[in-house]
């Protein structure tokens, strides 16, 4: 016999009829849910992935890097470089590390300039020490670290591709100025220029370090060296100098490879000479390369070895600038 | 009271002095060890180890590949690059994978002509087919494999820093030929050429397969191509084409990441022309690229999806051959 809805009681009617109804709607959202998950999917790498589309504010810590720009004397460039910076594609937050002693940040300058494309932070210090660059800064967000000397240019192509290159060597200094350390027989080091070639190298050239003036690097390694031996710090202070070197020995410790890999420039441009402030570099001190040999040996006996290790390559972009720079006759 | 050797009788005596004497052998051997422990280690990366010492022909299989090379119908270009290849650093064995059906294999000459650097083996093939030369062949004792088209001379410099460069991605096809794939709206892919720039690429250019006749590959993957879909086989057969782009989305799919790196190479030669037998290369055929891009559809079809990806890196050697080509006018 069949089922009578009539003769039912009303009330029982209705809970019934709510229970059929409720679990007739359930029921079709399981299907709907199925027949999403059953759709194809649109595979990214249908598309070339190679420019994603511009990120909001809200960048993922993966997908934009932080640039750490430390300023003493160059007021004028450091706002050159700021305005041309802050518009570079994947570009999070600015932190400005602002070693002029006593003097007023450009802060307010800035925001009534603004609005600007990301946030930028003054961080005013107490001592003008040429680490302070390096510090854990709670203001960093991302997970990688952009960090240019206030009197270096790089063009935005090369930014965006030497950034997609770091995502590609997370481990490693990614950047645009390599050096070399050389060992000599009587056990002492020297921090090598490329202007002499090493005897026995018929083969082309090597670099052990990637200055960190114009690279990118992982923020993890600032926490790292928040934990370097004191030694470390007072030779960097000592010489006010060497910083970049001791980050090499850092990350080359901690990788066991080639601390840096060497991204060929395509426009990278000194403004030195642009300044108004008559004020140089530090890397026109006349000892400043003897500093650097000094500072070579003094982490080999802090670090109880040399953790540098040579690298030979060298990272273009394909097909960029000459659209034909991969060609050659066959 | 103390203990008199003397009072004792001669045998017990010599049994004591011989056990006396066996455990102050031992001792001594054991402070030797631990001061051979102690010593301290030679570390490599004090020295530039760029160029590994010539190591004889018990070659471990991490630091030499294997050259495969397969010929049809122009053994006057095969001896002609034997004599080249025969002789590069890290070469284990050459496998000479020979279509020419029916016909001797030059073997008897080559052992007439010997000594020579490492062993050749000649592969006598019952069908000429374009897939011969990605058998698993027993004689590969390396895990690196050169391939070699038999009209490709690549030169010395330019295979010992690609090999130098697979080496530190071992999973990655490391060569010298890039091509890519365009995906149109329609849902249609092409065989990409480069001498027309994608819309929409005012960045540069990308690949996404690098070609197996002039590049380094992992053997496993060797192995891997031996368990692809019939399919495969009877597209490879069918064209007497697309093995490569067989072999990159063989990779790309195992690995989830573009399957090639291009090293631009710095000396390259297609000696095609200088082949007496008259025999042009099977790309001259008029169908050659719209059968690459037939293969792509196909293969697309049998993978249930695209697995190639896009790359822009660009690597060249460091230094070379121009002394300062990492130079820039900063």
């Amino acid at each position: 016999r069949y089922f009578h809805f009539c003769k039912l009681p009303g009330r029982v009617m209705g809970i019934r009829l709510l229970r059929f109804t409720s679990m007739v709607i359930i029921v079709l959202l399981l299907v709907a849910g199925a027949l999403t998950a059953l759709l194809p999917n649109i595979k990214d790498d249908k598309m070339p992935n190679l420019r994603r589309e511009p990120k909001t504010q809200s960048q993922s810590a993966l997908d934009s890097f932080t640039l750490i720009m430390q300023t003493y004397n160059r007021t004028d460039l450091l706002l050159k470089l700021l305005n041309h910076y802050q518009a570079i594609p994947h570009l999070h937050k600015i932190i400005v590390v602002w070693n002029n002693i006593g003097e007023k940040t450009p802060e307010e300058m800035w925001n009534s300039l603004g609005p600007h494309p990301v946030p930028v932070v003054f961080k005013v210090q107490t001592v003008n020490r040429m680490r302070n660059r390096l510090q854990n800064f709670p203001e960093l967000e991302t997970k990688a670290v952009l960090m240019m000397d206030d009197d270096t240019l790089v063009s935005a192509h090369d930014l965006a591709f030497a950034f997609s290159v770091w995502q590609q060597f997370p481990g490693h200094i990614v950047g645009f100025v390599p050096r070399k350390h050389i060992f000599t027989p009587s056990g002492v080091y020297s921090y090598g220029s490329f202007e002499l070639q090493s005897p026995g190298f018929g083969n082309g050239d090597h670099y052990s370090m990637v200055l960190i003036g114009a690279a990118f690097f992982h923020s993890g390694y600032l926490e790292d060296f928040q934990r370097q031996p004191e030694s470390v710090y007072a030779l960097i202070d000592e010489t006010q100098n060497c910083d970049d070197i001791a980050m090499n020995f850092l990350v080359a410790k901690h990788t066991g490879k080639p601390s840096g890999v060497f991204v060929k420039p395509v426009d990278i441009r000194n403004l030195e000479k642009d300044t108004n402030s008559g004020y140089s570099g530090m890397w026109h001190r006349a000892e400043h390369l003897l500093q650097r040999s000094y500072c070579v040996n003094k982490l080999v006996n802090i670090y109880d070895g040399m953790p540098l290790k040579y690298s030979n390559i060298m990272i273009s972009q394909f097909g960029f600038p000459n659209y034909a720079n991969h060609k050659n006759k066959m």
